[in-house]
């Protein structure tokens, strides 16, 4: 009994700092998209807690449940101490280049999984989860370039919401194949992952568009 | 019996049909609008499913009703084949223009209908349709033209929302006579179809609002 | 029991009054930015709408309750007058600007402890009320910048939306210490009030976050 709470415990936790890891890492990058566009400290919140808690809000009012940042004083929090965190160690950001990639795939991984599972939740089929999921993951950057008025960056750089629906994909498969839970996540997350680490490794691009007055290559 | 179900089959047939055109059309216009901008596959269906479905989404989140497409694999699926087809079709796009305009005012009456009747259906007064149907109809173009970044341009160009207010009067007036649903919604979307053919036969623009320091023509 | 219908409809008649004007300078707001756009009468009517009522839809969506301006006509027919206005007195509008200002200050007072209200009534805690008071007041004027492809003015300009965040603090003390409610309230919108008016005055503005290659000022 003690164990399974020590466990739960556990999980808990491991689960909190993936989520303050993703949070922290989607809050970065819109309010550094906003310091380039020279916002006030207000505006930079704002455009980083759209880009954080954007995507989790359209899929709740979406799915008609209670909107999650609203009963959990966290998710606010985390964008506030995002933002400190690029007023006070602006100068040095560009060296975490790295560190911030890795925390804002593993955020992706996450927001994608919970997305899934809270659509799943509320009875739908799994096609429309994995449209949630990717909305979850990957809507929030959409937001984020609206408000800096930028052409949305996911619709034209290395794969970005394909990420999502890879590993919604694999959520699929194991659900399908009634899989436990926890495999059907770690699947998901891990595929997502991966994915989006090897596209940005391999400059992976989807196809684009060719205007409609263009050649094709010969 | 039978003929009733056979009847039946056909209206739910034709009114599929219509859909299916008008959905095609709304979400060709986005995508070739995307492909105009060289977003990638992705970037281009989410802009064609957002133009597509965008108005229907947020009719039905503010109707509080769940959302239409959630429901119904048919309209992310009509997305994926618009996708297709403008990637197929590319070069011969231009040519079916006419096809295109007139698809496109078709579903703009459709949705219009639709978005009146639903929003009657929920108990709420007759000008809430109006306004409603003037969301499904033309609410997704915009969605559409901020996705891409540009200032949206059914604000400046031919009548296109005001044929669906044409079209909500013209639902408002049968419904006050309460004449049968089916002269009702036939009225409204022919009073849509013919101001929007009109409108761009005859180029019939709003007029603008002057800048504050502008001349008055003499 | 008469005095307290007499006192109940000077009550009515004065949040009326309010209302209007505060609708009306937020829908006003709209129409000018769009009219210096060229946009057409419907674009302007729509833009007007969006940045009177916006902030207050997405309050209502978020909170998943019925949304405000459909049970009550007045709001969209208050959009129609402030069109109507600024066609008829277009030349005199820049005469008008302080008028319009604060309106503007006196709408932004009364949506922020309408919005804060009705988030406690809805058994949130206090500090959801005040992001939704934020977002009753601010989120119209960046759903208007949105329509018109441009960067938000809140995010750069004077204090704007902290003067909410200030009257929501006012409410939470107010709240705290189980003041009556009117108290609360006027405690509330005269620190939004106050601190917009005088925010404009002296030019009081947030901090601006720097770009990251760019040197402290010495």
């Amino acid at each position: 009994m003690i164990d399974t709470i020590i466990d739960w415990l556990r999980s808990i936790t491991f689960l909190q700092i993936i989520d303050f890891v993703g949070t922290f890492a989607f809050a970065i990058s819109g309010i550094r998209l906003a310091s380039a566009k020279r916002f006030d400290w207000f505006g930079a919140y704002v455009v980083g807690a759209a880009t954080a808690i954007g995507g989790g809000t359209l899929r709740d009012v979406m799915l008609d449940v209670p909107v999650f940042w609203m009963h959990d004083g966290f998710y606010l929090s985390c964008t506030g101490f995002a933002l400190l965190w690029v007023i006070v160690f602006r100068k040095f950001l560009i060296n975490m280049h790295n560190t911030f990639f890795l925390f804002d795939a593993i955020g992706l991984a996450l927001f994608t999984v919970v997305g899934i599972q809270k659509t799943v939740d509320c009875g739908l089929p799994i096609w429309v989860g994995i449209v949630m999921g990717t909305i979850t993951g990957a809507a929030g950057g959409v937001i984020r370039d609206v408000l800096i008025n930028e052409v949305p960056l996911i619709f034209r750089k290395e794969i970005y919401a394909m990420a999502c629906v890879v590993g919604g994909i694999a959520f699929g498969i194991c659900h399908m194949f009634d899989m436990p839970t926890v495999v059907t996540h770690l699947s998901c997350g891990v595929a997502v992952f991966i994915t989006r680490v090897l596209a940005v490794e391999y400059h992976i691009c989807l196809p684009t568009l060719k205007a409609e007055d263009e050649e094709d290559e010969k």
